[in-house]
């Protein structure tokens, strides 16, 4: 139990690390160009989840994400007091990564994000869409081929980073760490509570769509057979 | 048989607003350098069909493209009315991913493409070319290596943006669904159907082929075979 | 045999398609920016090889390359008179490559290419330290994890593509054919001779390391085991 | 045992080689854009290790760093003696690789950097994250799925380039070589021993954190046993 919450912290402070870090990296180095600079994001970023996931899994499942959970536990696959420390894990692992990656490139450790175009219908559309197919690859991914979620999440955050006009957060815990930076990733605190709500209504999506799809028993069937 | 259908429809869909958001997103960002923009459009595309090709393989075999789904229907190994259910949801599923992008990307809905670059006998031979190597990929990795196939279409499209004049459309729903977006991977409408014309082409020249380089048996044998 | 020759023919073939054609794409579009061109180039040609390495190696041990088939027959691993084969095969399979290049991206089919600076000590060096990396990727991949040949090969030339002075050419039947095109890939044909020179001169010193190194029996040995 | 000694120095040479060698490369083609030459760098390093962990992995256990060698050390699962010898070759062979480089490049074969940027506390407190980090891969990855280990390395480094401020040196033997060449990848020879400094207090942080989080026995419990 406290190495699956431990594995949990971690796991979200090191991909907080991933996507803050080399967000500055870029930034720096890019010379005004953003186009080079989230390639670099996002390559890193994919490294990075391939890396936790793979390490992790065993150990705690490597959600790393309060959408992940919240799926799992709608699927009564985690039990809530669990769900609830791994949601609270994250949140306060992800804001020690930011911090930890502020040290690391020598600026403040508290800052909070100016970041201000990261709102609007289309934004909100695309964290919805972009957490329904982060649930689907997962999801689907167990399903078909469990050895390969690491590379699949990876790869499908890689390409969101691109096809999603958010640059898919599609993560509470992430979207939530990344107010309290300054910095290439940030965004703006005010700018966080909806990317959050378009996130939890992209699992709702995902609830109702992926059973079906998948001929799995969805939420709904599987309270049933438990009462 | 509605999930297989389903399947090809968010598939063909997700590949689509794979390929048109991280163009209309590499171009915005690339501020002018072309190279950059196609870099990020060729990765995100790659990162897209690892995805659906490993998680919605299982549901329906992962064709998206109408002529995979032709190929497959010359070799008889799906029926005529399954292959005609496919080939409709692949240019619905496509047309539908692009208006989900626009929506993301806060652009109008319904558009046509302006891109009058994308014709001439050039451009028509790389078609035929890239088509006939996407199926040489497909039924030659179901020979050698079936759990490679979504890799292996993944990396062959990554890399035919770039070696195919064309950037490899490849892909008749997906010319169609690209005809509709006068954004970066657009087509203009009256261009399409020659670019569809040298696909089907391409899907002739590899049922002369591939049986006899890969020693399966040919179309025509399979017919003969069953009569 | 006729299909393996065919294969080492049209594998070639598409290697160069892979090579040349992303070359140009890479230099039209990256508006003189030749880091971006060769990263383009480096990252399409190591798709292609994963992708000829992984469909045709069963039918033919996709050599695709006069050093490693010679690497194979100093082996006793290859039969002389296939080998011969081979050979040709690859030299006028990545010719005729280069010309349906050509044609893709509407140039003169029969160019010789004028790019003089692949010359001197330190690239031939560099050409003797690329095609000794290959063979002990190959020969050291076939004995730690045959499944990851093609991996290893794509990665190590996309890789080599960077950190050899050459760009990595590390094939006699690549030299040749990029003799053939006046692009981005083209070699002057007065410095291909050097270029399979030190080529071949890497192959020995492959030949002399590699079997101390991974413990496998020398040239020497199985011809002695054999008489 | 020879070839153990002989795989340690070929590998590390090699991943010399790939650092440098690509860090040249970068820089001369990127005309002053950092990013793209960090970029090339990076996924060139990435190649490399992947290919020299999978082909060397089965001779020598593929270190190729002293602090990995170290933590083997003070796991018990390598004798003292080798350890030496292992870090003896690791240094020369790194050096050795720097050398080879510059003749490909046609550099002058002895150098020392002024690189001076690579100090001050930021830096070092990444190499003590980018070492940590290593080990979390390696032992991790070597628990819950070790035929990955060279994906794992490869990726991680990749993605450090960019997420951590020093680029992610975390190896000693890689540090030293480095402070050998005046080109991108250098540092000041006076600036090394702090990064050697803090990529042993990774170490220790990791022989600290590991062994609780993947339930494996602690240095001290190990030694314990064995008494």
């Amino acid at each position: 139990m406290m190495q699956k919450l431990a594995a949990e912290g971690l796991g979200t402070a090191l991909l907080l690390i991933g996507v803050v870090g080399s967000g500055i990296m870029g930034e720096t180095l890019a010379g005004g160009n953003t186009a080079i600079a989230l390639l670099a994001n996002a390559i890193a970023t994919g490294c990075m989840l391939y890396v936790i996931i793979t390490v992790l899994g065993p150990v705690s499942g490597a959600h790393f994400n309060p959408a992940v959970t919240l799926a799992f536990l709608l699927r009564r696959e985690i039990a809530p007091g669990l769900a609830f420390g791994y949601v609270a894990m994250q949140i306060v692992g992800g804001i020690l990564g930011v911090w930890a990656t502020h040290l690391m490139f020598d600026l403040n450790i508290l800052q909070t994000s100016t970041t201000a175009h990261r709102t609007g219908i289309a934004q909100w559309w695309a964290e919805l869409v972009a957490t329904f197919g982060l649930l689907f690859v997962i999801f689907g991914g167990l399903r078909s081929r469990p050895d390969a979620v690491p590379t699949l999440v990876a790869l499908y955050i890689t390409g969101a980073y691109w096809f999603t006009a958010s640059t898919s957060f599609a993560n509470p815990a992430v979207t939530i760490a990344r107010s309290f930076t300054d910095t290439f990733a940030g965004i703006l605190p005010a700018h966080a509570p909806m990317f959050i709500v378009m996130q939890i209504a992209g699992v709702g999506v995902a609830a109702l769509v992926l059973p079906r799809l998948f001929a799995i028993p969805t939420p709904d069937e599987i309270r049933r057979d438990q009462n």
